[in-house]
């Protein structure tokens, strides 16, 4: 096909992919392509524009690495990260919603027993968690693992720290009454990281880059669809403009705060302390529903 | 705002942007963010195909570096550099059409004398190009400035080998007549760089990666728009289905073979040889128009 113009090109784009016997593939590229050419048609994008997405693009891929995700950090601000957890999480009232998974978790966190402190030094006042995992019929679901990851009191995640000892972050397993308990920081709001292109372009378009604080969440358990997902924390000032579009009503959690004293544990505390209980509610796994999750 | 869903995230987002002063990155940015949300709620885009859109875009920028741009092969193969390109240059039927600026650029190539060898050592028959640059009114343009680019006869260009040597590139600039010549290498199809994602997507779709036989021009002169084209091999048989869209009927050139002999520059090859005349017609630049190209 020669001469092709801006209206016969999207046509002649798809027909190239006429081949592809993948017709999932073909079905998601076909629609990318349609989508990709109508916005740049729509704003007439100009050469200029072009090369600065580009290299845009590029500057976001370059500040990936083993520790940052970038691409996720723009997908997370765009709102298509969750845009996509939510389209795909049927959200039954009973069951706990998902939200974001975002770029800060680490696979093969530590595993600790129940009670640990999963602080390994991190910075911040003590949080005491109690939860419960069960099934919407309010069964209790034993052995679930539990992924846990949070900040700390200064907003950085462990993986923003320079070396890589894990602060903030364990694996648990519930036990046989479905219940789990841990101690760790009490979370504060944090801005997610702005010295890449993301930040650039939420600097660019005025948008501030906070979210409100939250411990995340990632529960699996044969039978269960995995639950990814946060716990954030009552008052925090920026639940209405979560940076990443991802606060629902029902993952707002009471962290409430103790004076010094006894804590759950039965430690005594000689400065403030916080506690957190949470009940989370697993979706049963369809027959034949694939439980899989991203990251 | 919370308890966002799939259908008010869009306006979510683009109501985070509320702010932006720049009324023309607001009007990109929201309409990137439309796009963007539709295509993914058309498709129902499921968490493992974000999971690989995201691990295919990181990939995709991790393999630039100052020899290789595969955010430009993306966009290339995906039509998105041909369609900004058609919509941003008045297809006047006297000025010579422009197409794709490609990712195999090199800005200060060397400055050569007209008549000059371009190829540098690079493997090919000879070529003999001579060429006029004129306006819409038949004036001879002296003295614009004439980038050249093209691949050896391998399909390689000088940045896809090792070392920094520049070969099959340089400047030149034309005469008081408007008139330029130099000799290269006769160019033949060659397959995009297929060691990358993008490679990796043409196969998937089962998209073959070849380009029709080609030399690149770009020609910047006061007073007139910066052409950035091609010249095609007629007869080539990707002229029909070159993979990033680039091929115009008008920018296929005569690429005459001939017996060893005489050739246009006095010397006696004793091998084949090859003769392209071309000529290259800009549009004056409206008054007030800019000028900015992209690359
Ligand atoms: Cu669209
Ligand atoms: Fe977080
Ligand atoms: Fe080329």
């Amino acid at each position: 096909m020669r001469n092709i113009d801006e209206h016969t090109i999207t046509a002649a784009v798809l027909d190239r992919m006429s081949g592809c016997e993948d017709a999932r593939l073909k079905e998601v590229m076909s629609a990318l392509v349609r989508h990709l050419h109508d916005f740049a048609r729509e704003v007439k994008l100009t050469e200029a524009e072009w090369a600065a997405g580009i290299d845009f693009l590029t500057a976001t891929g370059q500040k990936c690495d083993a520790q940052r995700q970038e691409f996720i950090l723009l997908s997370d601000t765009l709102g298509l990260s969750m845009l996509t957890v939510a389209m795909n999480h049927a959200k039954s009232p009973q069951a706990t919603e998902a939200t974001v998974f975002g770029p800060f978790h680490v696979a093969g966190a530590p595993q600790l027993p129940l009670g640990s402190d999963i602080a390994g030094g991190a910075v911040g006042e003590p949080l005491f968690v109690e939860a419960s995992v069960r099934g919407r019929d309010g069964e209790p679901i034993a052995d679930a693992v539990v992924d846990v990851w949070e900040a700390d009191a200064e907003g950085f995640y462990d993986v923003q720290r320079p070396g890589d000892h894990p602060q903030g972050r364990a694996v648990f397993r519930t036990n046989a009454e479905g219940r789990l308990w841990f101690r760790g920081v009490a979370p504060v709001a944090y801005p997610i990281p702005t010295d890449g292109p993301v930040g650039a372009m939420l600097r660019a378009t005025r948008r501030h880059p906070w979210r409100p604080a939250h411990v995340h969440f990632m529960i699996q358990a044969p039978g269960y669809e995995t639950l990814i997902t946060h716990v954030f924390r009552e008052g925090d000032p920026y639940l209405d403009s979560d940076a990443v579009f991802g606060v629902r009503s029902s993952l707002i959690g009471n962290f409430a705060a103790h004076a010094p004293g006894r804590a759950p544990d039965g430690s005594l505390q000689d400065g403030p302390f916080h506690t957190l209980d949470f009940a989370f509610v697993l979706e049963r796994q369809a027959p034949g529903n694939c439980a899989a999750q991203s990251g």
